[in-house]
């Protein structure tokens, strides 16, 4: 090791000419042969960060061959019909936060973290989806829940309308020519049971997705729809179709946030909040009146004492608007997402034709959207958790477990730190131009660039190491913004064969419709 | 549409107790019940982004269907051998690259984009690649290429070599123990025919995965080798390696840039500029000299009149150092990827046995590196047209293609670009708190900030629009930075059905081999 240290390792750039290169950049300069270099550190050079076991190549041999062996030994599902479908919804959950949260896993081990694996990642198939909607480059999470609930791409912050209709147009989403259906929609008429699971608001728009017919997302109660200049009593809003109309009606389970929508503003919810409705209906009495055998819970220990086999149907409201945040909620009070997808299952199992039931991790995406990659990545791991032990409680012989998301964030794992760098710290083994280091994730735009008063960007160490964290963004904006590139899908289960390759998102529901034997599509049942 | 213009629609953060941001934020005011707004614009708003084809839910059911049909009219090519494998490795392409070179392929072709597909992504299988190393989060070229190539994880910088190997050492790289042998060199011992193919030079990291061992990809040449302080008699640069070792001298094809890196200083290679070598070793003649009915060709019309039936090996140097960006090559004088793809083909099917050959699309990183998305989509494009070639000119019953990406960039698709907005452009949907738009494509780190001297980022109208345009970046660094979350794997042919999945990188070349019945482990053939 005669060399400068740290070393500067020159990346193979030799004789490189980007001949245009040279006319429009302003800081790099491509001087002789070698214009790049790859920092790394002492540490890294001398081996300090590899984990012993990894310098004998059989140890990949032997993960190589076990891997080809999980292949080979795959269940015989291509023929079997799906009794049930779970689908689990990541929202705004890009593959960078999968693999960001795979080695926050591994690190809350004692690992260094990278060699970890989520419990969807077991899952035997995986493709990739394309999230774009008919009016967006980089989509919602509205249009998107229309494509992968109801087959059908849309317009940015529509839900199950066509992109016929235009952003707040309550006379075009009330055209039956533009108005779809779900597949929960589909299953129950092929008589399963169905039901719907967030951690953000019965209302939001990737569960209403499974219910709703809205020209906006945002028409959440009555008030809502009010306040964007249109008549309430014509554009229905979404707690109201959640209610009375189908399907939503016959759902058996609901679980999530938001019971504010669901009362008026002259009642206290269960939370001490007051509802948010101007139209004077106690949407919940409503429920009640017409599930006499319905139960409504707010609180965990009300959801773990119920005897689901008694219950028609249940109704769950944990709290006033969005859940917590699982680092921050009372876990006392709020159940976690294994809690409410271990009841749902219970519930929906009773039904012999099967079920179909959507289960989101929805504050993956508000998370992200705070550019709070420690909390976006401990709901993944909620959410991870949750599929694993759906999983573990079904039957794979019958079970089609489905996991993907509807878009992601413009997060990265930037630069080359060295292997087991905490994810949500500091990458010690690179630099900025000035010397100065920057965070293993990134987000493109959000409210943090933790630049001083001159524009100049702070050192980090002090900022970043707790989990509640703001992740450093740079293109200053309130809030971190969508990303546009694929996302992943996971599938487990009869038909999970059919979930790879590249597809268009709307072609997910059809996909879990054929292997489920719902809707008006082709089925593996041959009906 | 009584709104305000544009219309800002409030996402529904309604409720949200982030307790703890409140706490750390320095930029975002989270107050009362909303705090986040998508903005989208009056046009946007009015489905002026809308294709009219798609208000129509049938255009959606209809493709549905077809994505279904495909599934079910798979070839049934699970018990055949791949008696060929093409393994195309596209240099630093991250699912988000790929989806912007596919917007901007339908874009060059006058749409809006999004529709597009690439070639690669009709491939009936896709699964997703985990590209850690053994000492780095976020890898290089050389330690995947050993992963994809050699089926072992190992250290950054590391060719051929374990992870018991660290940096530059010379003595570690020298034990047998240490030293790996690569899909290339299976092939070999089985009878096949073998070759790379590059856009950078024969000694760059990826393609020297196929034959080198090496504790530094640098030692291209003997030049380099001594430029680290170690002696070049002891650790044979690489270029000797491909010309004299095993499996290097057997390669019945070789393509690539860097024809410096064969030649002494004293000669002036075939573009004009003088050898690399200090070694005084003229590795061409020495090449000619073990290959009776070898050819060398230098350039593009050499290349195309080629009898490659007389042909025993080919070796092909097409530019001093790296091959030309596609863009900015002059067509006449240097093949293009999809050309070197045929011939190399048409020369290796001469091998009744079969063949393997490992083709890159190299100048993807590069441009990445360089934060040029324009020159990097554009690249990406050339390499799904030779993928394409690829596919067309052999027998998808026989030929087993598996198209992947060693690692990413950190590069984003930001924010809410309406449909079919430039994807090297500026997104006129959204803008920073100063009101100043954004750019599609942003890179974390880069060379280029577009700040004023102020600090203050600068309108981007301007500035991007050309093709060679720089992107622009955040992170001040002189260079743009790998990315650690996992890529795409696409393949089509037999054995297909088994890159699904999310895998270890290293998996690759043994699922390559299963399929192929090369090397020492499993193989379909049963051996």
């Amino acid at each position: 090791m005669q060399l400068l240290l740290p070393i500067l390792v020159l990346l193979a750039f030799s004789g490189i000419t980007l001949s245009r290169v040279k006319e429009v950049h302003n800081v790099l300069e491509l001087t002789g042969q070698r214009a790049s270099r790859l920092r790394f550190s002492t540490d890294v050079a001398k081996g300090k960060y590899t984990p012993p076991e990894e310098m004998d190549p059989q140890f990949w041999y032997n993960i190589a061959d076990e891997e080809i062996a999980k292949r080979l030994q795959l269940p015989q599902l291509s023929t079997k019909k799906a009794k049930n479908v779970i689908m689990f919804l990541g929202d705004g959950m890009p593959i960078s936060s999968v693999t960001a949260a795979r080695i926050l896993k591994g690190q809350r081990q004692n690992k260094t973290g990278e060699e970890s694996l989520l419990s969807f990642e077991s899952f035997p198939y995986s493709g990739l989806s394309r999230t774009y909607c008919s009016n967006a480059q980089v989509p919602d999470s509205a249009c998107t829940a229309t494509a992968y609930l109801c087959g059908v791409k849309t317009n940015i912050i529509n839900l199950g309308v066509s992109a016929a209709v235009n952003f707040n147009n309550c006379t075009a989403s009330q055209d039956p020519a533009n108005r779809l259906t779900s597949i929960a929609e589909w299953s129950q008429n092929a008589g399963k049971s169905t039901g719907i699971v967030t951690t953000t608001t019965l209302t939001h728009a990737s569960p209403s997705g499974a219910y709703a017919k809205s020209a906006n997302r945002m028409w959440e109660c009555d008030t809502d729809v009010t306040s964007y200049g249109v008549d309430a009593s014509t554009c229905i809003d979404m707690a109201t179709q959640l209610v009375t109309q189908t399907p939503g009606k016959n759902f058996e389970v609901m679980f999530g946030g938001g019971m504010g929508k669901f009362l008026p503003k002259t009642i206290k919810d269960s939370h001490g909040k007051a509802g948010e409705r101007s139209d004077g209906v106690n949407l919940l009495s409503r429920w009640q009146g017409l599930h006499d055998k319905g139960v409504m819970v707010t609180n965990r220990k009300q959801l773990l004492n119920l005897d689901v086999s008694s219950a028609s149907s249940i109704i769950g409201v944990f709290q006033s608007g969005l859940m917590d945040l699982h680092m921050d909620a009372d876990a006392t009070y709020q159940p976690t997402l294994s809690e409410l997808t271990e009841v749902a299952i219970k519930k929906l199992s009773q039904n012999d034709n099967g079920y179909f039931v959507f289960i989101e991790g929805g504050l993956i995406d508000i998370a992200n959207h705070y550019t709070q990659a420690g909390y976006a990545l401990d709901e993944l791991l909620e959410f991870e958790k949750a599929i694993q032990l759906a999983r573990d409680i079904t039957d794979i012989e019958d079970t089609l477990i489905v996991v993907t998301a509807d878009h992601g964030h413009a997060v990265s794992i930037a630069g080359y730190p060295g292997r087991g760098t905490p994810i949500l710290g500091v990458n010690h083994h690179d630099a900025d131009i000035n010397g100065v280091k920057y965070s293993v994730l990134n987000y493109a735009a959000g409210p943090n660039q933790y630049l001083d008063e001159s524009g100049q960007r702070i050192p980090l160490e002090d900022i970043l190491g707790p989990d509640n964290a703001i992740t450093p963004s740079y293109i200053p904006t309130e809030i971190g913004v969508h990303s546009g590139e694929d996302v992943g899908i996971w599938a487990s289960g009869p038909q999970s064969h059919l979930f790879t390759g590249v597809m268009q998102q709307h072609t997910i529901p059809h996909l879990m419709a054929y292997a489920s034997c719902v809707g008006s599509g082709k089925k593996v049942c041959g009906n």
